[in-house]
């Protein structure tokens, strides 16, 4: 019998997953551009066994909602671009995956499928691909748009970009590279076959100008939730990163994703399932607790009611934030999350600001504070009944939250 | 009185400038993917006191005529793409320059600014970018385009650019992200500034999301020999890289490129000129010869003509190579070049093979066949009779060829 390991992103945030991280007496706060913290989050990573190192990305500023921004260093204020981090820290590595978000709808392919060959042979095969579309009108005004694309238009164009690169990507065969100097055959005449893509987003002729990388097709990764995004994953995708909450829920998701593979003649297991873990470690539960109420104290309301308004559709700041929630009109991109948190909000009676920093802490993901034995079993639970083939780990505050999580989660045996 | 300096880039094409570099017995030849190969020269250039790298780049390769093409290293058949590889030289070299082409033709001025101005915090100040526009049907027909555009509009949308990238450059102040931990603020709200660009070619909001980098404005070389290439330059670069030959031309090139910076409110000192220089270094005259003679019998027949039919703008494969150059249809594009040959080979009595051969080897460059003493010379003279503020070195096989003049040219007190 085949023995299934449980697979581990380390998804490295500046200065970690916490809404105030940055605030937090361990926190880094310059390190979105700090080189030597992520060499040494990097570094930790690989000694802990990790399969990959994760970097989301944006193009642009998320908002302009200047007071909460301006208390905030995770809406893509300010830190290095992931593609160029991830190549700097590929020469300071050995073995770990380097995973990048780049975006499909701001992107050419031959320009994305040339950076991730780069990486690719930069690293000895480590690099992978988080294929996002950019869903952000801020991102768009960086790009000639007023609007972000409408999401149908953003997958059709990710569909066919995926495709263009991953054909680029095989553009040349492992041997076309005989580099003969006696003969003087540099390559294969007969391996030069342009891929002459024409489609209703890209013409592109090829082939690439990188020769195929060590892994032929670096890995990708994906992210969407939607029908477009998960019918994208089931097609294209060797990994998915989720965000779901419950075991059901992650079961739902995982069967669901998983069902979709055999219509493409791919095999159930040829994707992994990874959701998001926030994972709080204490040395006792009461002191996890306490880790994750310290930093909540450091959440400043602003930040918190402006994350609750974008999770609403509503904007929150004319509301008494020390009185319940008022009944709000049904915002159209947001019916069902705003049932649930009205719904919380009248169950346990919590005020506005209560709810909003009950949301903006670990930014709505599923969170995991207790013991490295409780984060172990709950990862287990997850791994075991069909929810999860492996995390993206989420530290709440970097570096410590890694180092907590590879000294005392990661088994030493 | 001010010490004037000469500066000095390490220009490092994969296997090395000669176009049979590759086949060598010194030649590495899977240099283009090889990053040991790139670190080992990286770290010699920085012993070296080169002031920096420089990486050339084309986003596609360079042609289809395969008896040539399958035959040579360095048409962009197959190599790292620049801004990764650099990204990863930055994490094995302290203080040297890394200085990057980029075009401008199929790139957004929003991804060029993030990028260097990311390399520029991954290595404490030392990104360059070396503006390029893209002019080559084979590269158009990657990025959805069946030829490239005409020369005007190329350098109009270059013009556009430039200005883009370096206004997000600026678009924080350096002292924009206190980061202050007690009050909670990330960065001042009032430094938030977006830039809202609306051109011709671009519309961009702004501002970059990548606080103000340690040069502000990474350094900005060219590389254009045209009327529109020069009024670029010298309006908004720092150094510029050329192609003279003789110290005469040299000359020329370097007065009217100086002479234009004050009507853009320039000293003339504010942008260097730095010419290629491919240096062929022996112990002694002759043995240099010899190693020159060791590499031309390298080149196959097949790729000097292909280079003389592209000089030229005529297909030369007709002609018997044994004979003399026949008279030729005026080409529109080469006329001075074209004359130039023509000449040449009449009054030195060359067969097309032989002026193939004689303009394959170096690529045209400028070339300096001698002892150490007779390269610091020829260097000096173009320093001190205002041909040059430095060079860029262009090491026939690399590394030999890089580590010759660091031990052998450059002074060691």
């Amino acid at each position: 019998m085949t023995q299934r390991l449980m697979h581990l992103g380390a998804f490295l945030y500046p200065t970690g997953h916490h809404v105030a991280a940055w605030r937090h007496p361990d926190g880094q706060p310059d390190a979105g551009v700090n080189i030597a913290h992520y060499r040494h989050l990097a570094q930790v990573a690989e000694r802990g066994l990790f399969d990959l190192l994760f970097l989301a990305d944006g193009v642009g500023i998320r908002g302009d909602d200047l007071p909460a921004l301006s208390r905030t260093a995770i809406r893509y204020v300010g830190q290095f671009e992931p593609i160029t981090l991830l190549s700097a820290l590929s020469a300071v590595t050995t073995h770990i995956g380097l995973v990048a978000t780049v975006s499909t709808t701001y992107s050419d392919p031959y320009t994305i499928a040339r950076k991730f060959a780069s990486l690719d042979h930069l690293s000895g095969g480590r690099a992978g691909w988080n294929l996002v579309t950019s869903a952000d009108d801020f991102e768009a005004r960086n790009f000639g748009l007023d609007h972000q694309m409408a999401h149908a238009a953003r997958y059709a164009r990710a569909e066919e970009a995926v495709d263009v690169v991953a054909r680029l990507w095989d553009s040349w065969p492992d041997d076309a590279f005989p580099r003969d100097k006696a003969s003087g055959q540099f390559f294969r005449p007969e391996a030069f076959a342009p891929i002459h893509h024409k489609g209703p987003h890209f013409n592109v002729r090829g082939p690439l100008n990188v020769p195929r990388s060590p892994q032929g097709r670096p890995v990708i990764f994906q992210a969407g939730a939607s029908e477009p995004g998960k019918a994208l994953a089931a097609r294209t995708a060797d990994a998915v990163f989720t965000a779901t909450q419950t075991v059901a829920e992650g079961q739902d998701y995982y069967s669901d994703l998983k069902q979709r593979l055999p219509a493409h003649s791919r095999d159930p297991h040829a994707i992994k399932v990874m959701p998001g873990v926030f994972p709080v470690i204490g040395r006792s539960r009461t002191e996890a607790e306490d880790k994750f109420a310290q930093l909540q104290d450091l959440v400043h309301p602003d930040v918190a009611l402006s994350h609750l308004s974008n999770l609403l559709g509503t904007d929150v700041s004319a509301f008494d934030p020390h009185g319940p929630l008022p009944d709000l009109p049904v915002s159209a991109g947001h019916v069902s999350r705003q049932k649930l948190l009205i719904d919380r909000a009248r169950r346990d009676n919590l005020s506005v600001l209560d709810l909003a920093l009950s949301m903006a802490g670990a930014r709505g993901h599923w969170q995991i504070t207790g013991t490295a034995q409780d984060i172990a079993d709950a990862l287990q639970e997850r791994f075991e009944t069909g929810a999860a083939d492996g995390f993206n780990i989420m530290g709440p505050v970097l570096p410590g939250g890694l180092e907590d999580f590879v000294d005392l989660v990661i088994p030493t045996a």
